[in-house]
């Protein structure tokens, strides 16, 4: 459903088309997923140009990150890490991710997290991680179960989320990231890289 | 805030009895915490006699489940494990776990879950974790590190439930139990009773 903000088709540059195509690219996504969520069928339910998908958000990637209100591009915290040796990765990785959610924006990443899971938009999170934030770590692994050691690396960081940001469990919150990243460092490993029937 | 049902005092086995000791739980859990809220301030504010908790829930333990609503009580999964040795702990905690989550009891868990997070209970949620999970496996473990081998071994678990039961990542959903216990067990023991720094 889209607001009731007047007449609908081409609007250029009115003010509300960025907000109708973010109406409409929540609803679309929710409903039928990020994959099959095409910029012509954003554009037909906002009544506006999907060319506008592209000047106000770069393109698809964009319209999902800001339909989530996600604070920050996940492209901006992997990017740094391209030059770390894959038997590093693993602890790169959870250090780049806990000082982003230990950081500024934390609280906004946190409340959209909180949100998705408690709200309806348990989809939304699993788009956000199968479609956007996976894929960019599948470029560096290889193998039969690569998607299999993607899945276990998100189970153990969405632990650590919950854990130290949301429940706050008193010696996780209070853990340095050091500390974090020496005991939980081996394990991620391990799930993208190592033996994973020992 | 209790609700309006007329007068307060002591209404030994009116109906109204259990609803009102569990509004009174609600509240005084949420406001300071389980270890904190005595029987007879439930009682006080439940207007109630505090032994009707002992009738109703057998107890403060029994109280704090019947608070969150939660469809089981953890003793009963972690008592029948009392066998194990503790070199192979982590990989039977995970399938008793398993059991339950994918069992008939999984969608009232995952509601709870979903419910604390999403709401202003995650301090219940870190209540139902510190207070009553975490304890019972405390006294199967030794050492220093104790308290954070609890916490780690919780990150690790709240992370299953999030990616496979929440947000229902599809690799995390269709990994059967063996598989999910032969990879995940290791790094559960390893946090358990293992080298947490290689």
């Amino acid at each position: 459903m889209t607001p009731v903000t007047g007449g609908r088709g081409r609007r250029a540059g009115k003010p509300d088309t960025r907000e109708d195509l973010l109406t409409a690219a929540r609803e679309l996504f929710g409903e039928q997923g990020y994959d099959r969520t095409t910029l012509r069928q954003v554009g037909e339910r906002a009544g506006t140009d999907p060319a506008m998908v592209n000047h106000y958000f770069g393109g698809k990637r964009g319209l999902f990150l800001a339909a989530m209100d996600f604070p920050i591009d996940p492209a901006d915290v992997l990017g740094p890490l391209r030059d770390v040796p894959q038997s590093e990765f693993g602890e790169a990785l959870l250090r780049a991710i806990l000082a982003i959610w230990d950081g500024p924006s934390g609280p906004a990443v946190v409340a959209r997290f909180r949100h998705a899971l408690g709200g309806d938009q348990a989809s939304l999170a699993r788009d956000f991680l199968g479609e956007l934030v996976l894929p960019m770590l599948r470029e560096r692994l290889e193998g039969d179960d690569v998607e299999l050691r993607l899945a276990l690396f998100a189970s153990q960081m969405a632990g650590i989320l919950v854990t130290r940001l949301v429940i706050a469990l008193p010696v996780m919150v209070e853990l340095d990231a050091d500390r974090l990243a020496a005991t939980v460092g081996p394990t991620l490993q391990r799930y993208l890289t190592g033996d994973l029937t020992s």
